[in-house]
């Protein structure tokens, strides 16, 4: 029987320790550091790099080897956070129970360092090679995945895309396509990166896309479920800010009770895509299935 | 006789227009790519890039194999000065003669296309080798060289050390290493990509450091002395506004004269570096005189 949350805990360790030693690696002691730790190890759930890891695994490659791509998955994932906080985007001052960076620092210290952990993830993908025995083109290619997931025909469109949509009606469809871009395509670069770095094959890469694109699906699907009934302090943000600012979301187009349902149809199709994957593929099952329940 | 006019011309044309493929080939037409590519054409000297070939011709390379590096090093100069401009950091309305990134647009789409900027040069990068011959670990090496160049222990800490200059009175060794970081680190990291594209060989490289340190070095103080006697219209810019921010500079800590002839000196070292380079090392060496000479 696979037990997620050791399994969880065991790979957000791994996560948070190399993370700390990329931070220190590549930083000088001084506010920016400050900053960049301060979002970075805010203890978040490490979603991103645990589905690059978990990827890898299920291909049968190992944690470890993946490693530097996860990280740089986290060092995106938070950079995009400390962004869309600031006042010129959604104005947030709450995020994972904290101030938001702009908050605890200052607006100029919180672009830089948003800059700075996107520039950090390709400079650590760069060096993944030196330690670990992958040829450089996997890594090479790993750093075109995960650019082209972040970039402006991915996260960074996304973004556009949410801002446009305030105080506007959105279609499903285009709720959709808003949430693919900004949230999943770098979830299924996490999914995808760690499968190349494990050796995956074209058909299990193709798999795993399939998985990665409902899961990320599903986990934007439950975000906007949570800001509606979930619990401000388990959540470590505000609740109900969705409806506030009139947002398009997936409860206020199909109501509650159907957009449970539809995450559900969701996250049951991603399993499915796993049916050719042996017994490795348990931590990605499962995860599925957590992201669904989660309480944050 | 080496013609600089019309090989800066002829370079800038070959930026220009790949420049323009990445574009269309990396973003959806809409504001995001607008404001990407109102700041990205908006007619820079196209200096990073052009040394980044020429580093390339001078240890025999072709200009053709650097331009995807060249490429992501004007998108990565862009993104820094759309986010030095926003009001959070220097406040600046005007640039190369044209409205700011987030005057033209608005402050959220301008921090998005400098995000989106950032992240397109690791996607250029990426697939440069595969248009290429070079082998992928070269590739893979230049990513590290350019992040590293980019980030937290270059431009972006530079940038943090800038803010925090303001107001400040500072040292002549503080103000070099600040702009060693600001603006050296990535003038370096655009010759030495382009050599290590070109094939270089490390006793190559290491000179081209030398000489790039020196012509980044000159670069800033001309900058500097630009700023007090340069002509806002060639500029496009305004000028004297370092000393109405009270902000050290050259002129303001060693007086403009003494500025002129330290730059003028360090030309000299940056030129005596490339002692054993053949004729193809002309435009490097062409270069590092028009530093000092541009009005602009």
């Amino acid at each position: 029987m696979f037990e997620l949350a050791a399994y969880l805990e065991s790979k957000r360790q791994l996560v948070n320790d190399r993370l700390e030693e990329c931070l220190s690696g590549a930083t000088w002691p001084g506010r920016l550091m400050e900053a960049m730790s301060y979002s970075l190890m805010a203890g978040g759930k490490r979603l991103r790099p645990i589905l690059c890891i978990a990827g890898a695994e299920a291909v049968g490659g190992d944690a470890e080897a993946a490693l530097p791509a996860a990280c740089a998955l986290e060092m995106i994932h938070t950079y995009s956070l400390i962004h869309d906080d600031l006042p010129a985007m959604d104005n947030d001052d709450l995020r994972r129970g904290k101030p938001t960076c702009h908050i605890a620092f200052d607006e100029a210290t919180a672009i830089l360092a948003g800059d700075a952990l996107l520039t950090m993830a390709f400079e650590i993908l760069s060096t993944g090679n030196g330690v670990h025995a992958h040829p450089p083109d996997r890594w090479l290619a790993v750093v075109g995945r995960i650019a082209r997931a972040a970039g402006s025909r991915g996260m960074v469109e996304g973004q556009m895309r949410d801002i446009a949509a305030e105080n506007a009606e959105l279609s499903l469809d285009d709720l959709a396509r808003l949430h693919s871009l900004k949230t999943g395509a770098l979830i299924q670069a996490s999914v995808c990166s760690g499968a190349v770095l494990g050796g995956g094959t074209a058909e299990q890469i193709e798999n795993l896309e399939t998985y990665a694109r409902n899961i990320g699906f599903a986990f934007q699907v439950k975000d906007d479920v949570l800001n509606v009934e979930g619990d401000p302090t388990l959540l470590g943000k505000n609740v109900g800010t969705d409806e506030l600012r009139h947002k398009s979301t997936y409860p206020s187009i199909m109501g509650l009770e159907k957009s449970k349902s539809f995450a559900k149809e969701l996250i049951e199709a991603a399993i499915e895509a796993l049916n050719t994957f042996d017994h490795r593929s348990d931590p990605l099952r499962t995860i599925a299935n957590y992201i669904i329940e989660r309480k944050r």
